[in-house]
């Protein structure tokens, strides 16, 4: 096969080849440089640059000091053990770090990333215990009319065993898709972690895929090259919740699950805290466990579908069968706070029992895999 | 909990708010623009750059056209269907497209890609066709002493079907790891495609690690933020071959396999080539099909491990066994080629029969990607 190329061939193997030399004798170089003490350096060579910043995720934005002709540094003392996401701005110009390879995109933002855990226990890290297994499924939806994708983690052991497992059904937000919490979300981690210690029980997860007009992530479906959003055409109409029983179905068809409301679990960050608000309080025999993380709950649209409709009264007859945890958290600096407050008004006003859990920061990924950790603790006991 | 952040809570809160309400307007921008003939446009924006570079992969290094005060673009034609990935150089400094959150890793350097297919027949290209699942699991190897990762795809219907399948074992190069398959080489999509039209037959494909100092990919291991490299402590030392049989033997023991040699396959690509070279000249029952796809036959290590010994008796020996398919394909402008003339030799000089697929370019993903379509129509037949 003759190849229509635009450079002379012979350059490309050549380049092969010293990247290749290059790489088998230059040691590796980690960065950013975590050292002991958790402080974490972070540096960029930019010989013709003016300014350069660090951007962490949502937590900073700082300038970088000039420490030579061409290379900028800076040293952060006191973060906390969490997964962090950054980039560079010099000049301007969104600059990735060349010295790290691990980035995770937030929507459509690629950034590096790298996991701070200088005490060797944090329960995002990758520590040394048995590994669950992570597997991308299709699954038909007849009320969707499609074959949508997943990603389901399963315990450790679940192959080697016979015994059935409780499921926890995990929902994204918007912006989000199937993939967004086993990235920046750590979920296999995070339960690889409890269940390794006895802290959290051996469960299957669920993370489908929310956003209600496509099939799959941005890149996963037939128009190959569409971009991630938040611009979706459908977004809270009641369709992905009206859907939900297709994902039940085959999740108790295909794997060896305990298909009984004692042993189901959903949550879900923003848009998919309002998905875990409407589906438990549609199907309240379905889900004994139900976890609202910074939930969108300003979008109650009346009248857009039943499922929406009579919310109040849906409540009290979920609250009446007693769910085990019926749980919420938020951060003190959310822009959906004060709908929140109003949503726990109607809880207390008609006197149904939840559990309250207020963090620091906003609407943002490090509360909601701090929420993670904490709900998968107190699910299936 | 109280979370010790370094910037003020309230703007991390307005920050979001701003970028979501930012996403909810914008209409998607897929980029780079993919027009109906197939020409790519790629632009960027850098109001202060003086120059800006297109890098695509091993293919092509150009200037790109300065289409206004802070505009950069460049329209390419005649472009291939494949999968391309690329990144800028703006004044010396690489910088990722933005607008595209589309991004693989080649072994340390992380790029933009895209898929072109302006006839809608690339079997790179998601198609609207059944998708196979893909799992990330951990095996056990005894002979390594270690748990290990590796990905496997199980054809569409392999979840609700009660019938056996054939394997094919499909290793990676130096600088790869049990992703890079998934990632680079598209074996899912390739492989949806091809089953979908009847042109290969259904199997399971098995992705193992082939780097015997690390458990798993970069990231993936307690040393959390270690980086890819080409520089394994541990290499080409024979125990990745001895320890193949552990994979085997997990794969035969989870999966419905048809587990013999009839329904064996093996293939991999540079160091993964010299992989399936040794390990189906040691083990003559196990394999029917064998593809060389570029191998680095170059490291013929007598001495160094006893799987490495006596070539030439073990190919014979081989051989007489009747392999249905030896196949061996390389491009002309490989720095591998020479040592692979050396090899055919030393084949034809003993009449061993293989099938030779010579194609232009070099080592490089572009001619992997089509020796997988290649392959795996020839296999199981």
């Amino acid at each position: 096969m003759k190849r229509h190329f635009l450079l002379a061939i012979a350059l490309v193997a050549v380049g092969f080849t010293m990247t290749a030399q290059r790489g088998l004798m230059a040691p590796p170089v980690n960065s950013p440089e975590i050292a002991k003490d958790g402080s974490v350096t972070f540096k960029l060579k930019a010989p013709a640059a003016d300014t350069v910043r660090l951007v962490i995720d949502t937590r900073m934005d700082t300038l970088m000091r000039h420490t030579g002709s061409d290379s900028w540094s800076i040293t952060l003392h006191g973060l906390e053990p969490d997964l962090y996401m950054y980039h560079y701005i010099v000049d301007g110009i969104k600059v990735l770090d060349n010295e790290n390879a691990h980035v995770l995109r937030d929507v459509k933002n690629v950034m590096n990333t790298f996991v701070l855990d200088p005490q060797g226990d944090s329960p995002m890290a990758v520590h040394d215990v048995p590994h669950g297994e992570v597997r991308a499924v299709w699954y038909d939806s007849p009320t969707l009319g499609m074959k949508r994708r997943m990603m389901v983690y399963l315990p450790a052991g679940y192959e080697e065993s016979r015994q059935r497992y409780p499921v926890f059904y995990l929902l994204h937000g918007s912006g989000g898709d199937e993939t967004v919490w086993l990235e920046q979300g750590r979920t296999a981690q995070v339960l690889d972690n409890l269940i390794a210690s006895g802290k959290a029980e051996p469960m299957i997860v669920v993370m489908p895929n929310g956003n209600i007009d496509e099939q799959a992530a941005s890149g996963m479906t037939p128009d190959n090259n569409v971009q991630p959003t938040f611009a979706h055409q459908h977004w809270m109409d009641g369709t992905f919740e009206q859907s939900f029983n297709d994902i039940m179905k085959w999740v108790d068809t295909n794997y060896r699950t305990r298909a009984a409301k004692r042993y189901r679990a959903i949550a879900g960050l923003s848009m998919g805290g309002y998905h875990s608000l409407y589906i438990s309080a549609n199907q309240p025999d379905d889900f004994a466990y139900v976890g609202l993380f910074s939930p969108a709950i300003t979008r109650m649209d009346q009248g857009k579908c039943p499922i929406y409709d009579d919310l109040e009264a849906k409540l009290i007859s979920q609250f009446k069968q007693r769910p085990k945890l019926y749980w919420m958290g938020i951060g003190k600096d959310d822009f959906l706070y004060k709908d929140n407050v109003k949503f726990r008004e109607l809880l207390d006003k008609n006197r149904l029992r939840y559990t309250y859990h207020e963090s620091g920061a906003g609407h943002e990924w490090a509360n909601w895999r701090d929420y993670l950790v904490i709900f998968t603790q107190l699910i299936f006991k």
